[in-house]
């Protein structure tokens, strides 16, 4: 399978998973829609294939490594949400479209980013499963990277330091936060729930992560300045106009590619062990530092 | 133990726990500061108080009736935050003291708020209990009264019926989501938390909640209309400013009074049964309808 095959199948699986998991009924309807206009908006799933991709580096994928795919795609659907609100980034347009709290009001917006993140924990509890320690290991996993010791945290790292001046250290410090610990969740919960427990699998799993969560918010960088508008989906130099500090602007646009193409590298001598089974994770590594988009 | 003595056994518990809990490094001082400022807020801890009565109906109070207080005072905590939004309710009073979106900013209390339902999972989730079963069972009660089966659809059904006639039943069906799903779940999790087992007790025990819960929200309409400001630390008739359907409104100043001691009684019958040690329960119901702030 190549990467564009493997996309396709990862896709297609997480929002089977995610469109049945959502169909039940609840009395506000409004919500249940502003939930589901944010979760299938033709995002590129990039962090349910790594989940995928990873569980099948070991065993095929089965349904909690469909629960965790759409569990991180919850998470990552409601910082989204969250971010473009007036008060955090303000953004209008979100892959082309308008973004939650334009497209309904402002209040759906945060409610709709609540349940979405409530969400996610429901779809790791679910009685159905029946494998209490595995589940408590992914949620324990999920929230680790979501909250106060994650992703929340890099938010509020980002909102601090608009408009000021940071080291090179910091933005990384950012970066793994905000964006970096949702993709090692996304990672290592692939071997999770198929039941990997190796210390040292996830060890190589993690440093991947690591090395392509970074790799990948580099990339965004550039890309910020060199693709238009209409590629992007989103507006051109928004990260440049809120004056936020970026890898461009600390190492110039070609330190910067200089360092993405080194932290691909080390994504990558940390799975080619994994032998042939590797390859999608090997293409996503290549896909994130030459995407445009 | 009367009730005084009860509360303050379970605010010093509680408390002790939330801080202990949260006293973990976080490289964002604000978040952190804006989470522990909406979580030490005063508040009466009413839920904790349910949780830990109700294990001790059973056996003494363990470490996770702990985490399992101090989780849903984290939703509470949260709920108040995201609530009190210019978005939402804009509330800039809460217990007698600035919200958090006042006291920080907008964007550190959607992030507070964030982190604080994150915390929840984190608190329930910790590996140390290691006893995942118990751990997950409890994930579910919580989860399922937080999110889109819950609180948020019943503050998503409370928005969308602002300037609206609501009928009785639509009343109750808002408030059983909003309010009602959090006090039955930190009902249920206290019996949870020491291994309780059977269908029987939970029947009974969700029985009360559900009769307390709604109990709980008669009252608070009643006291929007008959306290003043300074007494209940909020702006007197918000609710009725903003136009919002209540008891009083439906049903008469003397007909939300009468409700009120109906599931009073209802909740009373449901625990008695459980002899002595059903005080704190029976007690905490009388004071919900008595109370004036």
């Amino acid at each position: 399978m190549n990467l564009e095959q493997f996309s396709q199948y990862a896709c297609e699986r997480v929002n089977r998973y995610l469109d049945q998991s959502l169909s039940t009924y609840t009395p506000a309807k409004a919500l249940h829609e502003a939930m589901r206009y944010s979760l299938f908006n033709g995002g590129k799933r990039v962090r349910p294939m790594l989940t995928y991709a990873v569980a099948e580096l070991f065993s095929a994928a089965n349904e909690l490594t469909d629960a965790s795919a759409a569990a991180v795609e919850s998470i990552h659907a409601y910082s989204l949400i969250h971010d473009d609100l007036p008060a955090m980034d303000d953004d209008n347009l979100r892959r082309g479209k308008p973004t939650c709290h334009i497209q309904y009001d402002e209040a759906t917006a945060i409610l709709a980013g609540d349940a979405l993140q409530t969400f996610a924990f429901e779809l790791l509890s679910q009685p159905k499963f029946n494998q209490a320690s595995v589940q408590l290991s992914l949620i324990q996993t999920l929230q680790s990277a979501s909250g106060r010791h994650g992703m929340v945290t890099g938010q509020m790292i980002d909102l601090s330091n608009v408009n000021k001046a940071m080291s090179l250290q910091d933005l990384e410090l950012m970066h793994r936060h905000k964006t970096g610990a949702i993709i090692k969740a996304a990672v290592k919960m692939g071997a999770q729930s198929v039941g990997v427990d190796d210390e040292e699998v996830y060890r190589s799993l993690d440093a991947y992560a690591s090395a392509i969560g970074l790799a990948f918010q580099v990339q965004d960088d550039i890309i910020d300045i060199t693709s238009d508008t209409q590629t992007l989906g989103k507006t051109q130099f928004s990260d440049e106009d809120a004056n936020k500090p970026t890898y461009p602007k600390l190492l110039g646009l070609d330190g910067a590619k200089v360092l993405a193409k080194q932290l691909h590298d080390e994504a990558v001598a940390q799975v080619t062990p994994f032998g042939a089974k590797s390859v999608p994770l090997v293409e996503l590594a290549n896909y994130i530092i030459a995407r445009n988009h």
